[in-house]
Protein backbone atom coordinates (compact mmCIF):
# COMPACT_ATOMS: atom_id res chain seq x y z
CA UNK A 1 0.00 0.00 0.00
CA UNK A 2 2.50 2.31 0.89
CA UNK A 3 5.15 1.54 -2.32
CA UNK A 4 1.83 2.11 -3.95
CA UNK A 5 1.63 5.41 -2.52
CA UNK A 6 5.05 6.01 -3.57
CA UNK A 7 4.83 4.79 -6.80
CA UNK A 8 1.48 7.19 -7.75
CA UNK A 9 3.69 10.10 -6.46
CA UNK A 10 6.78 9.38 -8.22
CA UNK A 11 4.27 9.01 -11.46
CA UNK A 12 2.96 12.22 -10.59
CA UNK A 13 6.17 13.90 -9.92
CA UNK A 14 7.66 12.34 -13.17
CA UNK A 15 4.35 14.18 -15.43
CA UNK A 16 5.43 17.32 -13.36
CA UNK A 17 8.82 17.29 -14.01
CA UNK A 18 8.17 16.44 -17.98
CA UNK A 19 5.52 19.33 -17.89
CA UNK A 20 8.26 21.94 -17.44
CA UNK A 21 10.81 20.94 -19.54
CA UNK A 22 8.42 20.58 -22.23
CA UNK A 23 7.42 24.14 -21.77
CA UNK A 24 10.60 25.24 -21.65
CA UNK A 25 12.72 23.12 -24.02
CA UNK A 26 9.74 21.85 -26.65
CA UNK A 27 9.42 18.53 -26.82
CA UNK A 28 12.08 17.31 -29.32
CA UNK A 29 14.92 18.87 -27.51
CA UNK A 30 13.73 17.67 -23.83
CA UNK A 31 15.73 14.50 -22.79
CA UNK A 32 14.47 11.86 -20.54
CA UNK A 33 17.84 12.38 -18.07
CA UNK A 34 16.84 16.67 -17.89
CA UNK A 35 13.26 14.98 -16.68
CA UNK A 36 14.22 12.44 -14.82
CA UNK A 37 16.55 14.82 -12.53
CA UNK A 38 14.09 16.89 -11.96
CA UNK A 39 12.03 14.87 -10.46
CA UNK A 40 14.25 13.52 -8.14
CA UNK A 41 14.71 9.94 -9.87
CA UNK A 42 16.58 8.09 -11.92
CA UNK A 43 16.32 6.90 -15.41
CA UNK A 44 15.24 3.39 -14.32
CA UNK A 45 12.36 4.68 -12.32
CA UNK A 46 11.24 6.80 -15.06
CA UNK A 47 10.89 4.28 -17.22
CA UNK A 48 9.48 2.29 -14.77
CA UNK A 49 6.66 4.61 -15.14
CA UNK A 50 6.77 5.55 -19.09
CA UNK A 51 8.33 3.21 -21.96
CA UNK A 52 9.76 6.74 -23.29
CA UNK A 53 9.43 10.52 -24.09
CA UNK A 54 6.49 10.15 -26.25
CA UNK A 55 4.33 8.05 -23.63
CA UNK A 56 5.31 11.06 -20.94
CA UNK A 57 3.89 13.89 -22.87
CA UNK A 58 0.48 11.11 -23.60
CA UNK A 59 0.50 11.63 -19.94
CA UNK A 60 1.04 15.12 -19.24
CA UNK A 61 -1.54 15.42 -22.24
CA UNK A 62 -4.11 13.70 -20.44
CA UNK A 63 -3.50 15.08 -17.29
CA UNK A 64 -4.11 18.26 -18.84
CA UNK A 65 -7.58 17.20 -20.70
CA UNK A 66 -8.92 15.77 -17.11
CA UNK A 67 -8.09 19.29 -16.08
CA UNK A 68 -9.76 20.73 -18.94
CA UNK A 69 -12.89 18.84 -18.73
CA UNK A 70 -12.98 19.79 -14.91
CA UNK A 71 -12.83 23.15 -15.54
CA UNK A 72 -15.48 23.26 -18.50
CA UNK A 73 -17.64 21.20 -16.27
CA UNK A 74 -17.53 23.29 -13.44
CA UNK A 75 -18.85 26.36 -14.93
CA UNK A 76 -22.12 24.49 -16.58
CA UNK A 77 -24.62 25.68 -14.19
CA UNK A 78 -24.05 29.55 -14.06
CA UNK A 79 -26.62 31.71 -13.75
CA UNK A 80 -27.27 33.08 -17.12
CA UNK A 81 -26.83 29.49 -18.98
CA UNK A 82 -24.52 28.35 -21.64
CA UNK A 83 -23.48 31.91 -22.77
CA UNK A 84 -22.49 32.69 -19.13
CA UNK A 85 -20.95 28.74 -19.05
CA UNK A 86 -18.94 30.27 -21.52
CA UNK A 87 -17.28 33.44 -20.48
CA UNK A 88 -16.64 31.76 -17.39
CA UNK A 89 -14.89 28.64 -18.92
CA UNK A 90 -12.48 31.27 -20.64
CA UNK A 91 -11.49 32.84 -17.17
CA UNK A 92 -11.23 29.08 -16.11
CA UNK A 93 -9.45 28.37 -19.39
CA UNK A 94 -7.04 31.04 -18.83
CA UNK A 95 -6.11 30.42 -15.04
CA UNK A 96 -5.51 26.56 -15.30
CA UNK A 97 -2.73 27.74 -18.14
CA UNK A 98 -1.58 30.63 -15.78
CA UNK A 99 -1.66 28.44 -12.69
CA UNK A 100 -0.68 24.81 -13.84
CA UNK A 101 2.45 23.58 -15.70
CA UNK A 102 0.69 20.65 -16.52
CA UNK A 103 -2.12 22.11 -18.34
CA UNK A 104 0.23 24.64 -20.14
CA UNK A 105 2.83 22.12 -21.12
CA UNK A 106 -0.54 20.04 -22.66
CA UNK A 107 -1.80 22.68 -24.68
CA UNK A 108 1.85 23.47 -25.84
CA UNK A 109 2.54 20.23 -26.95
CA UNK A 110 -0.43 19.99 -28.92
CA UNK A 111 1.10 23.10 -30.84
CA UNK A 112 4.31 21.48 -31.91
CA UNK A 113 4.83 21.05 -35.15
CA UNK A 114 7.51 18.51 -34.42
CA UNK A 115 5.38 16.12 -32.90
CA UNK A 116 2.95 15.94 -35.87
CA UNK A 117 -0.43 15.14 -33.55
CA UNK A 118 -3.26 17.37 -34.00
CA UNK A 119 -3.81 19.32 -30.46
CA UNK A 120 -6.65 17.10 -28.87
CA UNK A 121 -7.01 19.96 -25.90
CA UNK A 122 -7.43 22.83 -28.46
CA UNK A 123 -10.04 20.02 -30.31
CA UNK A 124 -12.08 19.61 -27.22
CA UNK A 125 -11.62 23.41 -26.28
CA UNK A 126 -13.08 24.76 -29.95
CA UNK A 127 -16.09 21.71 -29.67
CA UNK A 128 -17.05 23.39 -26.02
CA UNK A 129 -16.65 26.97 -27.13
CA UNK A 130 -19.47 25.65 -30.56
CA UNK A 131 -21.44 23.79 -28.31
CA UNK A 132 -21.97 26.64 -26.01
CA UNK A 133 -22.79 28.97 -28.17
CA UNK A 134 -25.55 26.29 -29.71
CA UNK A 135 -26.72 26.49 -26.01
CA UNK A 136 -27.12 30.13 -25.95
CA UNK A 137 -28.91 30.18 -29.52
CA UNK A 138 -31.28 27.85 -28.37
CA UNK A 139 -31.65 29.12 -24.85
CA UNK A 140 -32.50 32.85 -26.80
CA UNK A 141 -29.61 34.44 -25.49
CA UNK A 142 -27.61 35.22 -28.22
CA UNK A 143 -27.91 38.79 -30.57
CA UNK A 144 -30.49 38.86 -33.22
CA UNK A 145 -28.47 38.00 -35.99
CA UNK A 146 -25.74 36.35 -34.37
CA UNK A 147 -25.59 32.81 -34.60
CA UNK A 148 -23.53 29.91 -33.23
CA UNK A 149 -21.79 29.31 -36.75
CA UNK A 150 -21.14 33.17 -37.08
CA UNK A 151 -19.89 33.44 -33.58
CA UNK A 152 -17.51 30.29 -32.96
CA UNK A 153 -14.55 30.69 -35.25
CA UNK A 154 -14.02 34.35 -33.43
CA UNK A 155 -14.09 32.98 -30.06
CA UNK A 156 -12.23 29.98 -30.45
CA UNK A 157 -9.66 31.72 -32.78
CA UNK A 158 -9.21 34.79 -29.52
CA UNK A 159 -9.41 32.07 -27.16
CA UNK A 160 -6.69 29.92 -28.87
CA UNK A 161 -4.60 33.13 -29.72
CA UNK A 162 -4.59 34.24 -25.94
CA UNK A 163 -3.33 30.34 -25.05
CA UNK A 164 -0.38 30.75 -27.70
CA UNK A 165 0.71 34.13 -26.57
CA UNK A 166 0.06 33.39 -23.01
CA UNK A 167 3.01 30.62 -23.32
CA UNK A 168 5.72 32.97 -23.90
CA UNK A 169 3.99 36.42 -21.51
CA UNK A 170 1.97 35.01 -18.96
CA UNK A 171 0.38 38.84 -18.83
CA UNK A 172 -1.98 37.17 -21.67
CA UNK A 173 -3.67 34.83 -19.57
CA UNK A 174 -4.59 38.02 -17.13
CA UNK A 175 -7.88 38.35 -15.95
CA UNK A 176 -7.91 42.02 -17.32
CA UNK A 177 -6.77 40.62 -20.72
CA UNK A 178 -9.46 38.25 -20.87
CA UNK A 179 -12.30 40.68 -18.97
CA UNK A 180 -11.25 43.08 -22.40
CA UNK A 181 -12.00 40.77 -24.37
CA UNK A 182 -15.71 40.35 -23.17
CA UNK A 183 -16.33 43.59 -22.84
CA UNK A 184 -15.83 44.11 -25.88
CA UNK A 185 -17.63 40.92 -27.40
CA UNK A 186 -20.06 40.28 -25.17
CA UNK A 187 -22.05 43.57 -26.54
CA UNK A 188 -22.45 42.02 -29.63
CA UNK A 189 -22.76 38.23 -28.90
CA UNK A 190 -25.67 38.35 -26.03
CA UNK A 191 -29.17 39.27 -26.17
CA UNK A 192 -29.02 42.75 -24.33
CA UNK A 193 -31.03 42.29 -21.18
CA UNK A 194 -29.95 38.93 -20.69
CA UNK A 195 -27.92 39.87 -17.62
CA UNK A 196 -24.43 38.18 -18.59
CA UNK A 197 -21.40 39.56 -16.78
CA UNK A 198 -18.73 39.88 -18.59
CA UNK A 199 -16.61 39.76 -15.44
CA UNK A 200 -14.37 36.50 -14.19
CA UNK A 201 -15.52 33.77 -13.18
CA UNK A 202 -12.27 32.39 -11.79
CA UNK A 203 -11.65 28.62 -10.68
CA UNK A 204 -14.65 25.90 -11.27
CA UNK A 205 -14.12 26.04 -8.09
CA UNK A 206 -15.09 29.31 -6.90
CA UNK A 207 -18.56 30.96 -6.55
CA UNK A 208 -20.55 32.54 -9.47
CA UNK A 209 -19.22 35.28 -10.30
CA UNK A 210 -20.02 38.29 -9.29
CA UNK A 211 -22.55 40.57 -11.86
CA UNK A 212 -20.86 43.74 -13.25
CA UNK B 1 26.68 38.55 -63.79
CA UNK B 2 24.98 35.35 -64.97
CA UNK B 3 26.71 33.66 -61.38
CA UNK B 4 25.41 35.73 -59.55
CA UNK B 5 22.21 35.43 -60.72
CA UNK B 6 22.43 31.58 -60.37
CA UNK B 7 23.51 32.58 -56.58
CA UNK B 8 20.50 34.39 -56.19
CA UNK B 9 18.33 31.92 -57.54
CA UNK B 10 19.63 28.75 -55.13
CA UNK B 11 19.59 31.34 -52.04
CA UNK B 12 15.91 31.72 -52.87
CA UNK B 13 15.08 27.94 -53.45
CA UNK B 14 17.10 27.02 -50.48
CA UNK B 15 15.11 29.59 -48.33
CA UNK B 16 11.92 28.29 -49.73
CA UNK B 17 13.01 24.42 -49.53
CA UNK B 18 13.99 25.42 -45.63
CA UNK B 19 10.54 26.94 -45.07
CA UNK B 20 9.00 23.50 -46.13
CA UNK B 21 10.33 21.14 -44.10
CA UNK B 22 10.35 23.50 -41.25
CA UNK B 23 6.67 23.87 -41.75
CA UNK B 24 6.39 20.03 -42.14
CA UNK B 25 8.66 18.84 -39.50
CA UNK B 26 9.41 21.63 -37.12
CA UNK B 27 12.83 23.40 -36.59
CA UNK B 28 14.69 20.89 -34.20
CA UNK B 29 13.58 17.31 -36.29
CA UNK B 30 14.32 19.11 -39.89
CA UNK B 31 17.96 18.18 -41.35
CA UNK B 32 20.09 20.38 -43.32
CA UNK B 33 20.46 17.37 -45.74
CA UNK B 34 16.65 17.03 -46.47
CA UNK B 35 16.35 20.96 -47.08
CA UNK B 36 19.33 20.81 -49.45
CA UNK B 37 17.57 17.81 -50.92
CA UNK B 38 14.41 19.61 -51.34
CA UNK B 39 16.16 22.12 -52.69
CA UNK B 40 18.14 20.07 -55.57
CA UNK B 41 21.39 21.31 -54.46
CA UNK B 42 24.75 19.70 -52.79
CA UNK B 43 24.97 20.12 -48.90
CA UNK B 44 28.39 22.07 -49.81
CA UNK B 45 25.92 24.59 -51.31
CA UNK B 46 24.02 25.12 -48.95
CA UNK B 47 26.97 26.25 -46.89
CA UNK B 48 28.17 28.57 -49.47
CA UNK B 49 24.69 30.45 -48.37
CA UNK B 50 24.28 29.46 -45.10
CA UNK B 51 26.19 28.79 -42.11
CA UNK B 52 23.49 26.41 -40.35
CA UNK B 53 20.48 25.90 -39.70
CA UNK B 54 19.43 28.81 -37.54
CA UNK B 55 20.81 31.02 -40.70
CA UNK B 56 18.67 29.59 -42.45
CA UNK B 57 15.22 29.87 -40.02
CA UNK B 58 16.72 33.27 -39.79
CA UNK B 59 16.48 33.99 -43.81
CA UNK B 60 12.92 32.54 -43.75
CA UNK B 61 11.80 34.98 -40.70
CA UNK B 62 13.42 38.04 -42.94
CA UNK B 63 11.83 37.03 -45.92
CA UNK B 64 8.48 37.09 -44.11
CA UNK B 65 8.96 39.97 -42.19
CA UNK B 66 8.84 41.60 -46.00
CA UNK B 67 6.45 40.32 -47.08
CA UNK B 68 4.59 41.15 -43.98
CA UNK B 69 5.31 44.78 -44.03
CA UNK B 70 4.70 44.46 -47.62
CA UNK B 71 1.02 43.58 -46.74
CA UNK B 72 0.68 46.14 -44.06
CA UNK B 73 2.12 48.75 -45.90
CA UNK B 74 -0.15 47.57 -49.47
CA UNK B 75 -3.49 48.51 -47.28
CA UNK B 76 -2.41 51.70 -45.70
CA UNK B 77 -4.46 54.29 -47.99
CA UNK B 78 -7.79 52.31 -47.81
CA UNK B 79 -10.88 55.00 -47.42
CA UNK B 80 -11.87 54.07 -44.21
CA UNK B 81 -8.62 55.45 -42.58
CA UNK B 82 -6.60 52.96 -40.40
CA UNK B 83 -9.61 50.86 -39.43
CA UNK B 84 -10.11 49.62 -43.32
CA UNK B 85 -6.79 49.33 -43.20
CA UNK B 86 -6.70 47.00 -40.20
CA UNK B 87 -9.69 44.56 -41.78
CA UNK B 88 -7.96 44.68 -45.15
CA UNK B 89 -4.38 43.78 -43.33
CA UNK B 90 -5.58 40.83 -41.65
CA UNK B 91 -7.06 39.57 -45.05
CA UNK B 92 -3.95 40.35 -46.24
CA UNK B 93 -2.23 38.04 -43.92
CA UNK B 94 -4.29 35.56 -44.31
CA UNK B 95 -4.23 35.47 -47.58
CA UNK B 96 -0.46 35.38 -46.73
CA UNK B 97 -0.04 32.86 -44.69
CA UNK B 98 -2.38 30.38 -47.05
CA UNK B 99 -0.28 31.20 -50.35
CA UNK B 100 2.95 31.89 -49.37
CA UNK B 101 5.11 28.99 -47.46
CA UNK B 102 7.65 31.17 -45.95
CA UNK B 103 5.17 33.41 -44.61
CA UNK B 104 3.59 30.45 -43.08
CA UNK B 105 7.05 28.58 -42.17
CA UNK B 106 7.85 31.79 -40.54
CA UNK B 107 5.22 32.63 -37.94
CA UNK B 108 5.81 29.22 -37.35
CA UNK B 109 9.32 29.23 -36.34
CA UNK B 110 8.75 31.83 -34.06
CA UNK B 111 6.02 29.88 -31.84
CA UNK B 112 8.36 26.58 -31.81
CA UNK B 113 9.08 26.40 -27.90
CA UNK B 114 12.38 25.06 -28.76
CA UNK B 115 14.05 27.74 -30.60
CA UNK B 116 13.79 29.66 -27.56
CA UNK B 117 13.11 33.04 -29.71
CA UNK B 118 11.07 35.06 -29.36
CA UNK B 119 8.42 35.93 -32.19
CA UNK B 120 9.46 39.05 -34.01
CA UNK B 121 6.89 38.29 -36.97
CA UNK B 122 4.29 38.55 -34.30
CA UNK B 123 5.47 41.47 -32.26
CA UNK B 124 5.36 43.40 -35.73
CA UNK B 125 1.72 42.31 -36.38
CA UNK B 126 0.56 43.01 -32.86
CA UNK B 127 2.25 46.54 -32.58
CA UNK B 128 0.74 47.10 -36.21
CA UNK B 129 -2.90 46.44 -35.05
CA UNK B 130 -2.17 48.07 -32.20
CA UNK B 131 -0.89 51.44 -34.25
CA UNK B 132 -3.77 50.94 -36.65
CA UNK B 133 -6.12 51.06 -33.65
CA UNK B 134 -4.78 54.00 -32.26
CA UNK B 135 -4.86 56.09 -35.23
CA UNK B 136 -8.58 54.81 -35.97
CA UNK B 137 -9.29 55.95 -32.42
CA UNK B 138 -7.69 59.45 -33.92
CA UNK B 139 -9.56 59.60 -36.20
CA UNK B 140 -12.99 58.88 -34.35
CA UNK B 141 -13.96 55.82 -36.24
CA UNK B 142 -14.04 53.93 -32.76
CA UNK B 143 -17.61 53.47 -31.27
CA UNK B 144 -18.03 55.64 -28.22
CA UNK B 145 -16.27 53.54 -25.05
CA UNK B 146 -14.55 51.18 -27.55
CA UNK B 147 -10.23 52.53 -27.18
CA UNK B 148 -7.22 51.33 -28.38
CA UNK B 149 -6.28 49.63 -25.19
CA UNK B 150 -9.59 47.59 -24.60
CA UNK B 151 -9.77 46.41 -28.33
CA UNK B 152 -6.00 45.58 -29.32
CA UNK B 153 -5.91 42.25 -27.37
CA UNK B 154 -9.20 40.68 -28.31
CA UNK B 155 -8.00 41.63 -31.84
CA UNK B 156 -4.52 40.53 -31.89
CA UNK B 157 -5.73 37.42 -30.02
CA UNK B 158 -7.97 36.40 -32.64
CA UNK B 159 -5.88 37.07 -35.87
CA UNK B 160 -3.03 35.22 -33.87
CA UNK B 161 -5.14 32.39 -33.12
CA UNK B 162 -6.05 32.29 -37.13
CA UNK B 163 -2.60 32.19 -38.07
CA UNK B 164 -1.82 29.42 -35.72
CA UNK B 165 -5.01 27.39 -36.00
CA UNK B 166 -4.02 27.80 -39.89
CA UNK B 167 -0.97 26.19 -39.86
CA UNK B 168 -2.84 22.98 -39.14
CA UNK B 169 -5.62 23.51 -40.77
CA UNK B 170 -6.11 26.16 -44.17
CA UNK B 171 -9.85 26.79 -43.88
CA UNK B 172 -8.60 28.98 -40.72
CA UNK B 173 -7.08 31.47 -43.17
CA UNK B 174 -9.91 31.52 -45.30
CA UNK B 175 -11.75 34.78 -46.54
CA UNK B 176 -15.10 33.61 -45.21
CA UNK B 177 -13.87 32.70 -41.32
CA UNK B 178 -11.91 36.17 -41.51
CA UNK B 179 -15.52 37.50 -42.81
CA UNK B 180 -17.42 35.95 -40.41
CA UNK B 181 -14.77 37.56 -37.58
CA UNK B 182 -15.24 40.68 -38.80
CA UNK B 183 -19.45 40.65 -39.31
CA UNK B 184 -19.33 39.92 -35.68
CA UNK B 185 -16.85 42.48 -34.17
CA UNK B 186 -16.65 45.76 -37.00
CA UNK B 187 -20.21 46.57 -35.77
CA UNK B 188 -18.87 46.80 -32.25
CA UNK B 189 -15.73 48.54 -33.34
CA UNK B 190 -16.65 50.99 -35.46
CA UNK B 191 -18.47 54.30 -34.83
CA UNK B 192 -21.70 53.94 -37.06
CA UNK B 193 -21.72 55.51 -40.53
CA UNK B 194 -18.01 55.36 -40.73
CA UNK B 195 -18.59 52.64 -43.68
CA UNK B 196 -16.41 50.27 -43.14
CA UNK B 197 -16.60 47.01 -44.81
CA UNK B 198 -16.18 44.06 -43.23
CA UNK B 199 -15.37 42.28 -46.65
CA UNK B 200 -12.27 41.16 -47.85
CA UNK B 201 -9.45 43.44 -49.65
CA UNK B 202 -7.31 40.77 -50.53
CA UNK B 203 -4.08 41.38 -50.92
CA UNK B 204 -2.40 44.67 -50.83
CA UNK B 205 -2.18 44.31 -54.62
CA UNK B 206 -5.96 44.75 -55.23
CA UNK B 207 -8.09 46.76 -55.20
CA UNK B 208 -10.30 48.21 -52.64
CA UNK B 209 -12.89 46.21 -51.10
CA UNK B 210 -16.16 46.24 -52.14
CA UNK B 211 -18.59 47.57 -49.85
CA UNK B 212 -20.80 45.54 -47.65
Amino acid sequence: MVQQERALRTRRSLIRAAAEVFAEEGFVPASITTISRRAGVSNGALHFHFENKRALARAVEDEAAQTLRRITKGVLDAEGGALQALVDGTYGLMSGLADDIVVRAGFGLGGETSRGADSELRRYWQQWVEDMLRRAEKEGRLAQGVSCESAAPALVAATVGFEVLGGKDPQWLSEQRIRSFWDLLLPRLAEPDTGISPGSGGSPESDAPARG
